[in-house]
């Protein structure tokens, strides 16, 4: 089974195949879906889209997750960011396929063992847990850690506490 | 030239659509396009894209606008109302049409005359501009002041001071 890890941001969408195999991981792809700053909001969105379909229609991708997202210092930021994510959500909807939510804690806690991880721990755990994998950049990294977690929360049939 | 205005949120998009003669507006529908508080987001998102696609496949729209969004004392509200706009703004821009962003202060400066009007009188000024125009709520009412917000910018060639 394939498990899409999304990363929603209007610039730079990060993205991390995994397949799932019993108890194994093993790393598929990661890279991301980047937007032009020069272009109107709505065509960066469209152009989001797009990329996402056509990333959609390669894989026969079995489920996706992405984190929870909350409002930080730069409000601005966030809603471009939220923006974003409510069309990679709304085109993996329409791909049939389900999206599991976590929260970033339950991110850290899955990959590396404690909600209290950093983003370094992380990104160093990813790579160590899918031999093999070099991430593209921190979102294809942080898209990577979220697809873990969902492959986590499958196999244990239910959320990571 | 048809001219959509759109309100968008998550449970309930506003949107109005006027038909611009020279200097005469003209009303020529409104309502508003729900979703499913009770299923996932992204269905939700999903069954918004369809229902805008639906609207803007029935009428050849020669423009559309939205209000500029911020965050507001409810951050998560918010994130919920930027999700479904990614989406609004996704879907016009597919079909093609461009979308003008007002900052609802220069709505109001558009339909009532200053920018510290409150939404009453907005949308009594609405009822007003757009003869036998009855909104189907306070989302339809918003999004058809912010399709004659449009509607001036492009009379006047420019946006509004």
């Amino acid at each position: 089974m394939l498990i899409l890890g999304l990363d929603p941001s209007l610039s730079s969408t990060g993205w991390g195949l995994i397949r799932v195999e019993g108890n194994r991981l093993a790393h598929v792809g990661n890279g991301q879906l980047r937007t032009r700053p020069a272009d109107p909001l709505s065509e960066r969105l469209s152009d989001l889209a797009s990329q996402l379909e056509a990333l959609l229609a390669d894989h026969a991708i079995g489920g996706a997750a992405v984190e929870e997202v909350f409002v930080n210092k730069n409000p601005q930021s966030t809603l471009k960011l939220a923006q974003a994510r409510g069309v990679a959500l709304m085109i993996a909807a329409r791909a049939g396929i389900d999206i599991g939510e976590y929260a970033p804690s339950l991110v850290k806690k899955a990959v590396v063992g404690t909600g209290g991880a950093d983003k370094a721990q992380v990104h160093a755990m990813v790579q160590r847990l899918l031999a093999g994998c070099r991430p593209a950049g921190p979102d294809a990294a942080d898209a990577l850690a979220v697809a873990i977690t969902h492959a986590h929360h499958l196999a244990s049939g239910r959320r990571i506490p």
